[in-house]
């Protein structure tokens, strides 16, 4: 049968049409993408909501591009189609796609485990693809996805679909930066872990299963126990323990910051706990315009440096997926049917911090029927 | 003959004892520190004007210490006298003191190469030694230095002591950060210099000499010849080419700057054109109170780090003689004759950038006779 017969013409998904509208999606139906020859075709079956999915709607990261704009980077689905090119999966595979779809496939990056810093690749929402006549890209609140095989993961079968779905973004986002600073076996150092939520509470897990010795941050202390059950050896609650840093001197080989707001956070504190030469990296994205205030000085006693991250390669999504497999790291989840009330309340809720850990929407068949 | 007999109680400097009086150096007397067991006291020479001294004595990195504050931290002279447990040099050697003077030497930074940082350490002016009953130090517009011997850098024979002093910080500021990010050969790997000053000059030679691709970044294209003459293979006036990091796309494996001033950086520019996971360090440090502003966002597209460097180790200090003995790397140095006058001079001038580019005071015998 050809891709043709296989892929329907048009998509379904819950979109919006303007930012006021960022929490009442509606069904919509669009146009699907060309399908390119490396291109895989996806019928999803979850997708996690992921805090960019918001900011996104509310474009708080920029305009939104489109009048039936679909979000969703955290998609767990089966291959229904495969470009004649694409040698990484086949029909009947289970597989996840995150939050960039496709690259360039030539350039340095590209060629060197950097894919997702492609300067022309695209993201998997609301980001224009050059490779298919700049298509302003959908995302995973949908019937099918459609990505460059580059950027779709083969699931492990022992992961549950609705605790890989969250591993998309969130985790890999947190287990490149991880592995980057502390190497795949990180006994014997130490990673603090800012901010115990979607992102923080796999950070958490990951930095655990590499071995390391972990250290939570929180505002306070209400989610200490929780944090020990993800994976933290030590807690601290940085708004309660005022002098917490005068503890933690020269401890750190990395932290690793996955709070969203930078109000209030204490960088310099944070700094100054840093062994020698080594990064305080955020994951937490904050709104475009809010900002860090530095002067070298803070970073001049630890010769620290302060940065970002953007995602994780295919190799990295790989290594996470077995790691995740063999340690049993797994998102906390609340399940929620996708559709218009689904969307909604999640979306609220999400915006409004009331959700522990994660929503992942499944239920895709009884959406599309 | 004991270290009593050989080592004078008092020493003699060029000091001031107010802010106000930064650029009015007069002749001082002043008690020396006690000698410990692993100090070495050095009969001083020679010594560079560096940029820091000026915002020592204008306290704009902070309160003057002392009411007859010396500077200088770019020491070269000859060992007089060594302590009990002295290893690394002897009496007669010709040696460096750059900007720390002590530190525990235990401590886990001590032990691994990185006794710059070491949090009980001492700079070698204005700073409180623990060590010696909480002197506060005094640098090298002196008579005679103090210093633990981990901080005392035998120059090969073959490097003028004119050139060697402003080695001893600037050169060393500037080496450090260049071979944690480059390693020892630096070849297929390009490296932005930003400022051609006292700091860029020499890190043009030094990135040069390790075998690096060195672009020069100034405002202006005044400096052009100059930098190209100090190793750098491209030349970029950047408040003449507006486009110019178009043409440095994916290309930096480091950025280094040298610059003190923050004020109109384009910080965002620079980290454009880094390779991903790469740093831009800035080791040109302003006002304590001016700061750049940063979003996490400006970091995201090549996972790109901000961050300082503080001096550099023995080891370091050690190679980078080597290499500049080896290579020819020298300071473009202009000579005056240590005293009131010249003082005012140096400090005044370089004050305004009036100097190309390092001041060395020499004739310490007359100075002190």
């Amino acid at each position: 049968m050809t891709i043709e017969a296989t892929v329907p013409e048009t998509f379904q998904g819950f979109g919006i049409d303007k930012p006021a509208n960022w929490n009442h999606p509606k069904l919509v139906q669009y146009k699907r993408k060309k399908i390119n020859p490396t291109d895989v075709v996806v019928k999803n079956i979850a997708c996690g909501l992921c805090g960019s999915d918001i900011l996104t709607l509310k474009a708080d990261w920029g305009t939104l591009h489109r009048d039936d704009a679909v979000v969703g980077h955290e998609i767990i689905g089966h291959v229904i189609a495969v470009g004649d090119k694409v040698t990484q999966v086949k029909v009947g595979d289970r597989v996840g796609i995150g939050a960039a779809s496709t690259s360039c496939r030539s350039c340095n990056r590209c060629k060197h485990d950097n894919e997702q810093y492609c300067k022309s690749g695209a993201g998997t929402y609301n980001s224009i693809d050059k490779f298919s006549d700049d298509y302003i890209t959908q995302g995973g609140y949908s019937s099918h996805s459609i990505a460059n095989e580059q950027f779709v993961f083969p699931i492990p079968e022992s992961l549950d679909t609705v605790h890989a779905a969250p591993l998309m973004c969130a985790g890999l986002t947190v287990y490149s930066p991880l592995v980057r600073s502390l190497g795949t076996d990180a006994t014997g150092k130490t990673v603090g872990i800012i901010g115990i939520g979607g992102l923080g509470h796999l950070a958490l897990q990951f930095a655990n299963a590499l071995g390391a010795k972990v250290v939570a941050f929180s505002r306070s202390s209400s989610k200490k126990e929780q944090a020990i059950k993800l994976g933290a050896h030590e807690f601290v609650a940085t708004g309660e323990e005022k002098d917490w840093n005068k503890k933690y001197d020269d401890a750190f080989d990395l932290i690793l910051n996955c709070a969203s707001g930078v109000d209030g956070l204490a960088l310099e504190d944070y700094l100054s706990v840093l062994k020698v030469d080594r990064k305080f990296i955020s994951v937490g994205l904050p709104p475009a315009t809010k900002k860090f205030e530095v002067s070298p000085f803070t970073f001049l006693h630890q010769g620290a440096s302060f940065g970002s991250s953007l995602l994780g390669s295919k190799t990295e999504a790989l290594q996470m997926l077995e790691l995740a497999a063999e340690k049993g790291v797994k998102p906390w989840v609340e399940e929620v049917q996708l559709g218009e009330e689904g969307c909604h309340e999640a979306l609220t809720r999400c915006d409004k911090g009331d959700i522990r850990y994660r929503f992942v929407f499944t239920g895709f068949d009884k959406a599309f029927a």
